[in-house]
C-alpha cells in the first residue's frame, strides 16, 4: 500500500466535492489501486470553511502557506481557481518538493509554460485531468492511451453553459438571453456569464490541450476566439433547415507544420456525434493516426464529477514513475486570415430586384463562389433574410467582402458569418 | 530513457499493422514518454512470414518459445489469437518474468481469471487494452481515470461487423443477409462471420468489462447472449417508426449486488448518442458514481487502430510500478429470467376481427400490460405484422405468453422479441 498525504487549498463547490467523493470512494480506490489517500489538512482563504472541515474531521487553516510548508504533505491539491494567488501557491508547493494537482484552466492557459517548465525541471509531477472536461479522461487518454498517436484534428465543446444555451435554443425555439435566463436558473451559467458566453473558458481548455497534443503552449490572446451571444434563433433555425447545428466548437488542425486554432460557432453536419451533443455535457472528437477517430463524451463541470478526475491524479501520481514528457513540436500557428473554409452568411436585405446581383457582384470581385441561396420569407416593407451557402474561401476575403456588402444601403448590417466544418 | 526490448508472437494483419505503427511512431513515443522500444525479435508459426520480418530488418523466428525464452526481452506480445497455443504462450511467458501484452479478447474471456491471478501472483504485468474496442482507449480509462468511480451501468456497442450490419440495413432498407455480404467485401466481416453476428465476439468483451468495472470473470457460457441474424428489415423499419434504433447491446448493470450481464438486439431511443453510432464503429457508454455518464467512441478493430493500443500498453507497463490491482467484489450474477424489462414485440397474424383480443388475453394473465399496438398493414389474405410496445415485465413471462401465442393457429410464430433500453 502506498500513502499519500494530501492537502486541499479551495473549499468552494469543487473542494467540498472533492472531500465527499474521498470519503465515499477512497476505500474502493484503495482496493483497486493500493493507494491509501489521506487528507492530511485542508485550507480556505474563508475562516468560515473551518466549521466545514470539522463536518469531515479534518484539520483546518485559513493559511495556503500553513499546508505548503508541511513536510508531511506529498500532494497539493489546488482548488481556488483564477490566476492569483493560484500561480503563486503552485510554484511554491512545486520548489517545496510537492506534487501538485489543478483543475484551473485559466491559469494554466495563461501560465502553463512556466509552471510545467519548473515542474519538468524539479521533477516533480503537475495532475491536470480536471482542467479540461471535468469527469472525462480526456488528459490521460490523449497523453498516454494515444502516445504513439498523431493528433491532426481536434474539434471540442468544451464548454457546457454555451452547449446548453444553443441546445435549448434550438430545442424550444427560444431566443438567446431566454435560454441563457434558463442556464443561471439550473445552476449551468453564471451570474455574470461572460467568460462562458464569449468562448474565453473554452479557448483555455483548447491551450492546453494544445499543449497535449503538439507540445505548444499558445499565446492565449492571440488566438481567435469568438463567442455565441450573436447567434440568433433565427440562425439556428435556418442552419437546421440546411441539416446542420451549431455549435460553440474549439479547433485545432495540424497540417505541414502549421496550427490552426480557434474557437468560434460552427456549423457541424446534424448526423454526426458532435451535433447530438445535449445539454450541458461535454465532447472532445480526435482525428488521430493511427488510431482513427475518436470522440469522448461526458460532464464537463460541476464539482462532483470532477471530483473523480482529482482522484484519479491522485493515483497517477502514486503509481507511475513520472509525467510524460512533451517535447516542443516545431509547428506554427496560422493567422486566422488565412484560414480557408465554407460559410454560411445570413443577410437582412431588402426584398427587392436587383439585390442579390449586387451582393454576388462583390463576392465574385474576390472570387468567392456561392454554393446555395435561400430566401424564406417575402415582404416588401422590411428586411427578410437571405441565406448563402459560401464554397470554400479565405477568411480574410470574406471578412472584407461582407464588410463590402453591409455598407450596401439594401443591407440591414451587420450580416451573420459562420463557419461550416464539414467533418 | 527507459527501453524495452520485447518480441512479437503472431504476425498476421494486427502484428503487421503493429510493426509498421512502431517502424512509424516510436520515435514520437519515445520523445513523449522517454520509452525506447526495441524490437528483439519476430515470430510467426509460418515460417514464410520470415520475408515480412527481412523487410523490417528484424530477427525472425517461427518456434514461440525461442522469444518466451530469450532473457533480453522484457514483453511478450501475443497476436495469434484464439484458445490455444495463446493461453499456453502467456503463461509459460508470465512464468519465465515476462510481462505481457494480449489483443485476445476470446483467450481472456475464457482463461482471464487464471491468466490475472497468476501475473498478479508473480508480480507481473498484462497489458489488454487491445482486446476491447481497438483504439478506443477504453481499458484504461475505465481503470485509471475512472479508478475512483463506481460502474453503475455498462451499454456497450462492442462489435463492428453487427453494428455495420444493422446500419446498413436501416440506411440502404435492405435485408440482413444483403448487409452482411456487403460487410463481407468491405473487409467488417468474415467469411464464417458467426462468431460475430451471433454476439459471441460482443460477449468476450462483455466479459472483460465486467473484470475491469466489477472484478468479476463471469462464466462467459453461462452469459445470455442472442446476435442479429433474426433481426428483419421490417424490425428496423417499425422501431425507426417509434423513434428507436435497434443496436447490438453488450449490457452490464450492478444493483443490490446483483449483476445484469447479456448481449442483445436492443431498441434505443432514437436521440441517444448510442443510436448515432455509426457503421462499423464501437461505443460504450458508461454511468457511474461520481463521474456520471460517459462515453467513448471509436474504431473498434482493424491492425492499424489495434497498433495504437499495444504501444499505449508497452509505455504503461514501462512507466507505471504496479498494475491497478482488482478484489473480486460480491456480486451475483442475475438469471436473465428474472430480468425486467420493457419490450418492442412483433406478431405475424391473421386480418381479422378477434386476433388482437386473443393476444391481449394470454399477455394479461400473466400481469403483462400493453404499452401500444400498431397495425400497419391491412391484407385480409394474408399475415400482417402487429407491433406491440409492452410495459416492464420480467423476461420470463414474456417469453413464455409469447410462447402460447405463438402457439394459436391465427400467429405465424415465431413472433420477434426485442428488449427496449430506455438511455
Amino acid at each position: 500500500m502506498i500513502v499519500k498525504k494530501i492537502g486541499i487549498i479551495g473549499l468552494g463547490k469543487v473542494g467540498q466535492a472533492v472531500l465527499e467523493s474521498l470519503k465515499k470512494y477512497s476505500s474502493l480506490v484503495a482496493r483497486r489501486s493500493a493507494v491509501k489517500i489521506e487528507i492530511k489538512k485542508v485550507c480556505d482563504i474563508a475562516a468560515g470553511k473551518k466549521k466545514l472541515a470539522s463536518k469531515f474531521s479534518l484539520d483546518f487553516s485559513s493559511d495556503p502557506f500553513e499546508l505548503i510548508r508541511d513536510p508531511e504533505i506529498d500532494i497539493i491539491i489546488e482548488l481556488i481557481g483564477g490566476l492569483e494567488p493560484a500561480r503563486k501557491l503552485i510554484i511554491e508547493s512545486l520548489r517545496r518538493g510537492k506534487d501538485v494537482i489543478t483543475a484551473n484552466k485559466a491559469l494554466l492557459a495563461c501560465s502553463g509554460k512556466e509552471i510545467f517548465s519548473l515542474a519538468r525541471g524539479l521533477g516533480r509531477r503537475l495532475g491536470f485531468e480536471a482542467s479540461v472536461c471535468g469527469a472525462i479522461p480526456i488528459i490521460k487518454s490523449i497523453s498516454e492511451g494515444l502516445v504513439g498517436c498523431e493528433v491532426r484534428k481536434i474539434y471540442g465543446i468544451l464548454n457546457g453553459t454555451t452547449n446548453y444555451i444553443l441546445y435549448k435554443m434550438a430545442k424550444e425555439n427560444i431566443d438567446f438571453s431566454s435560454a441563457l435566463k434558463s442556464a443561471q436558473k439550473e445552476g449551468y451559467a453564471e451570474r455574470d456569464p461572460r467568460l462562458d458566453i464569449e468562448g474565453t473558458d473554452a479557448l483555455h481548455k483548447l491551450c492546453i490541450l494544445s499543449y497535449l497534443c503538439y507540445g505548444v503552449w499558445p499565446e492565449f490572446k492571440k488566438v481567435y476566439s469568438q463567442g455565441i451571444s450573436k447567434i440568433s434563433l433565427l440562425d439556428i433555425v435556418c442552419a437546421k433547415d440546411l441539416h446542420y447545428r451549431i455549435k460553440l466548437l474549439a479547433i485545432a488542425k495540424k497540417e505541414k507544420g502549421f496550427l490552426d486554432l480557434r474557437v468560434q460557432p460552427t456549423l457541424v453536419p446534424i448526423e454526426h456525434p458532435l451535433a447530438s451533443i445535449s445539454s450541458a455535457y461535454n465532447a472532445v472528437y480526435l482525428d488521430t493516426q493511427p488510431a482513427g477517430e475518436l470522440l469522448f463524451y461526458g460532464e464537463g463541470a460541476g464539482g462532483v464529477a470532477t471530483s473523480s478526475a482529482v482522484m484519479s491524479d491522485i493515483v497517477s501520481i502514486a503509481s507511475s514513475k513520472q509525467n510524460l514528457i512533451r517535447r516542443e513540436e516545431k509547428v506554427v500557428i496560422k493567422n486566422i486570415e488565412n484560414i480557408k473554409g465554407r460559410y454560411y452568411i445570413r443577410f437582412m436585405a431588402c426584398d427587392r430586384p436587383g439585390v442579390l446581383a449586387d451582393i454576388s457582384k462583390i463576392l465574385s470581385a474576390r472570387n468567392i463562389s456561392i454554393a446555395s441561396v435561400t430566401q424564406k420569407e417575402r415582404n416588401k416593407e422590411k428586411f427578410v433574410p437571405i441565406i448563402m451557402i459560401i464554397h470554400e474561401a479565405r477568411e480574410k476575403s470574406i471578412r472584407e467582402a461582407i464588410s463590402e456588402i453591409d455598407r450596401l444601403k439594401v443591407i440591414k448590417s451587420p450580416s451573420q458569418i459562420i463557419r461550416i466544418e464539414d467533418l
